[in-house]
């Protein structure tokens, strides 16, 4: 199944088939108390410096979350994806709560976005699933409901049906639905990462849709968190994830590794010109 | 299925539910020219002092391998086990292509050890399985036959059956047998890996034996081998092995991370201590 997500300028394809696509996470005020400064001041630079940074560091795809207390969603999100669509060819993923804001950057962005998120709770599906199909974009659906994030692999699974049908139901094509299967902190819940796993496999073999997911909560209070992180990569690409949030510049070595190993690098072209980069980077900074 | 292996002072348990054993592969002369020069000159203490460091760095069982040209294995390989066993506690692999050497060290060893290796090759199989029997080890499984290290996984599968099977005939019980996978080197076998990942999955759901493989082969030719050689423990241990032949100083924390995700480090006791350890190195290092 092949997700399409597009700017104007590029097409990215979310596939099994294909090298795992990298959704750089770093425009998110969450925990980034100069960008949230800088944000609420309506000062975009540093939100064009990191999306060109991302794609720099090999992110495909930009996610852009601007919400943080005293930030107008509504007016800044549209701003924010006009500067980095001006910056940068990569396509988006368009990330808020609130659907107006959601509705006003899907009037500006320029191609098919990603739209971050619909979850499985009610309100959730009632609000965002007539958007996603209006626009004709591809949306993550987050297996959570109205009771939470699930603690087993079993109702992760159910959620995913769920926001499928649902889904398709209300007319959205099942190749614009990439699933986000939640991780816990592996510290907090010591089991949560088997549960991942297992629905990962379940999730591909009964739907066969494309998977996302933040690829370091995993790790959270833990210390080392990089070799963590790495390995959760690696681990959950194999089970059949096709797509991570996280900070390309930090954990892409270890994707592009996985990929290698799994036969999507052909005479390992990207795992040898990352090295080359990292080999002149290192020996610029000397 | 638990696969014991034992010294006179320690256990190991290989299983799918333990953290997964390091057999540390460092004793072996195949590219080191010192550690061939002094095993020529039967001199042993290199071999102990390795024995330590590896130990040290977190080997579970100690691999031991003197088989060069110019040496005389059948002679040196069961000194060198008497000076490994008064040196470190850890089990041992015997390690040898010569059944004669093999018989000389398994008359010397204190416990019960691994034997490196069986092979589905006819001539392997006569001549090893009833010297596995006889003195009650447990016994490496290549997956090679006569046609050689096959390109596929329903070969690799299916030479795990036969050596399961004649193992199981000439009286060795199934938890004493370990597969070795085998890996070819992905620049030159881009499908191997994947191959490999089905191959352990198949194994370990139709004969439910424990599985091991060298960690670094993966990687033999290609830049920044860590990288690759850290994603594919992940990968192989998620599928199914249950331990790694591999240098214990170099790829122990990637293991212990996965380990780690996949709930069998209680309290992430064992990555944390090894974190600390780390540190205390690199502090003395400054």
């Amino acid at each position: 199944m092949e997700t399409k997500v597009t700017s104007d300028k590029k097409e990215v394809i979310i596939s099994i088939d294909r090298p795992t696509v990298i959704i750089g996470e770093r425009i998110n005020p969450t925990g980034r108390k100069k960008l949230t400064e800088v944000l609420k001041a309506g000062d975009l630079e540093m939100v064009r410096k990191e999306a060109l940074i991302q794609v720099e560091a090999g992110a495909d795809i930009i996610d852009c979350n601007v919400n943080a207390p005293g930030v107008n969603d509504v007016e800044i999100l549209p701003k924010a994806i006009k500067v980095i669509q001006e910056a940068v060819d990569a396509p988006m993923c368009l990330d808020s709560p609130n659907k107006d804001a959601l509705e006003a950057a899907l009037k500006v962005y320029k191609g098919k976005p990603l739209v971050n998120s619909v979850s499985g709770e009610e309100a959730s599906l009632k609000r965002m699933l007539p958007l996603v199909k209006e626009y004709d974009c591809a949306v993550i659906g987050l297996v959570q409901d109205d009771e939470g994030i699930p603690k087993n692999a079993e109702r992760r699974v159910a959620i995913a049906h769920k926001i499928v049908e649902r889904a398709e139901k209300a007319g959205i094509k099942r190749e614009n639905i990439v699933i986000d299967v939640l991780t816990f902190a592996i510290g907090a819940e010591p089991k949560s990462g088997l549960d991942v796993l297992e629905a990962i496999r379940r999730i591909r073999e009964e739907l066969g849709v494309n998977m996302t997911m933040g690829a370091s909560n995993i790790s959270f209070g833990m210390p080392d968190r990089p070799i963590i992180n790495n390995a959760w990569a690696a681990a959950v690409i194999v089970a059949g994830a096709t797509a991570l949030i996280t900070d390309a510049a930090k954990i892409r070595p270890a994707i592009l590794a996985t990929d290698l190993i799994l036969g999507r690098d052909r005479f390992a072209r990207r795992f040898i010109e990352d090295h080359r980069k990292r080999e002149q980077a290192a020996q610029q900074t000397k």
